[in-house]
């Protein structure tokens, strides 16, 4: 399944690496060492959970399908003119970034305002092109990927024996404008691997 | 109930019509005829539901508590420092918005992220006090106020037989830099009474 | 859009009476009063809400698209049979259950889970249909519209100076078994007419 | 932090073992081969969870507190009377269940509409005990447990070539009543270690 996934955003225009880079722009501020290989990384852990291949297969399956003009009307039109009322796409990005529990939600909500890079180019209405829930579910993605992050810092300064300093959160949302003092960049051990990293979360 | 959030908003130092401009200031891009007024009145009806006054009385006594150092630790702590981690904050927060419909969620996390005004005020730790709930429900309600402002807006454009187009939305987060060319600002109704305007979305 | 609402419903075998019905039996163990009629009301009022028209119309095009093979695989596969892991359809009822706050989850678990009724017809696999979408979102209306009427009857109370007692609730999944020795049916006013009730919660 | 929700869990009259006999109820429908054991160890996973973690702690503080008379004050009454549409006890435990996606709804609505076993007990009101939050929280955990189980064993059964055929989901209120004819119990491999069918999971 993650590799229907991989192929549906790779034919709709979606770079895993550009989701990446979202994750490592949202994450910066909080450490000096992350890298974009460990964003990029955690945005394929979060396509590979369950919850979110079904939400974002059926997704970008309505954005086809209302593309091909193959919904049944009214939902056709609402789903072509990205409808600000529908709310739908929000509910089924929700359900991806909600997969790294309720810290992924200001970071969600965001980058959706904002649309960032690669989701401002895709909420962009051209060429009969249809992104109503693409656009929302790549923002759910990179919220998750990057609350992902977040818990896996602490979880390493905890068990480390560092940390419980709830300095090194790194969610974003917090303290952005350093007003916390705190130096959140020395937390995370660059040297755990990838596994040791996923158990202390799993 | 009523009365008790809006003197706990005055004790915790939330001015309602500081909560209004930030409301203001999500929906002026989507209409010029919105007043302060307007975004003042919804917050007042926000904060009538009973669902946003049990999340506010809730997560303004965990502040409280926590400042006079009352919770058991470890949860004293946690929310003194406003661990990022945390998340019940968000949770209740969100409990507030989703009373408008999911269309308030990105409004929410714009405004927990930038910390606009007021949000930002109150996240600003200092002097002993504890906003950890607070910040996030003032977000939630503003998210919420201006959610129930772009469903009427709509509902009155329905109603009046000229809409269904879809670009009088106005919900914060899309469309935002102007890139649909339509023209949000002519939909609502301004003779619309308040009453006959919740009416339509009641 | 109320009434594209209705047709579809309709035409899925989803009679609005049979939910009302359901909604009754929710409601009954908490007040002697309630009517079918006020239940059906209650139907009828959840169904004008956009967000739950959204969540309705693109769940039954999901369930329609899937029984004509319609759908792009592996997601037509998944929505045939119902995959009890695919979770998209507890999603979107949610989303629906949730504009009445977060009292009426429990109703919606407990029906989702019992199928009862009209819900367990509907999730009877037979004849090549699929109500994949379909059985949830009834849950999810159903308890909706009993969430509903639970706010009504308290706030009639809190309206008339009677209450605040809490004994008047009704919420589906509170003191179901009379643990609490209340005599919850002695709230609502049966006088007050929905407009005022409406009022009350608007 | 788990020690510090096994103590308080202790402290409150709450036994591991009995949420994971809750669990077994739910989950034996759909496998013959399920033990106990496994029930119990997916309880503590879900409790090492830090989204559960605090979620639980701030629920049973504010069980504590309104047992003290020591939150202010209407607060302390609704939650000591555990007032119907107080609805923040059932966001907290939503925030748990949703660890494991949305199909954990179904079981916590279902399990806090029936209050089965412990939860029951919970939530009878004696002797100044207060239990508002802690019955809730403990159905969430109990329908996490089980939706971790149902991922698990649909995960298994994929690793070892022999499903994605949606027979041997397992997720409570989908098919309890034998209408799929499917023989669900055959899917899971017992001989697996609970590492790693974590780690097809995780």
């Amino acid at each position: 399944m993650k590799d229907v996934v991989l192929r549906l955003f790779a034919e709709r225009g979606v770079d895993i690496e550009e989701i990446g880079r979202i994750v490592y722009e949202l994450q910066r501020p909080y450490s000096d060492s992350i890298s974009l290989e460990q964003c990029i990384e955690s945005v394929l852990r979060v396509i590979e959970k369950r919850e979110a291949q079904h939400a974002i297969i059926t997704g970008i399956a309505l954005d086809m399908l209302a593309e091909q003009n193959a919904l049944p009307e009214p939902l056709n039109s609402i789903v072509r003119r990205d409808e600000p009322l529908y709310g739908v796409d929000e509910v089924l990005a929700l359900a991806v970034t909600n997969i790294y529990g309720s810290v992924g939600l200001t970071s969600f909500g965001y980058l959706d305002k904002l649309k960032l890079g690669l989701i401002g180019r895709l909420n962009d209405k051209e060429k009969g092109k249809v992104n109503t829930f693409l656009d929302d579910l790549v923002a759910g993605v990179a919220a998750a990927a990057a609350a992902r992050i977040a818990h896996q810092r602490v979880g390493d300064a905890v068990d480390n024996g560092v940390a419980g300093s709830g300095s090194s959160g790194g969610v974003a949302g917090r303290g952005g404008s350093g007003r916390e003092g705190a130096s959140p960049s020395a937390s995370p051990s660059p040297s755990a691997s990838p596994q040791v990293r996923e158990a202390a979360s799993g």
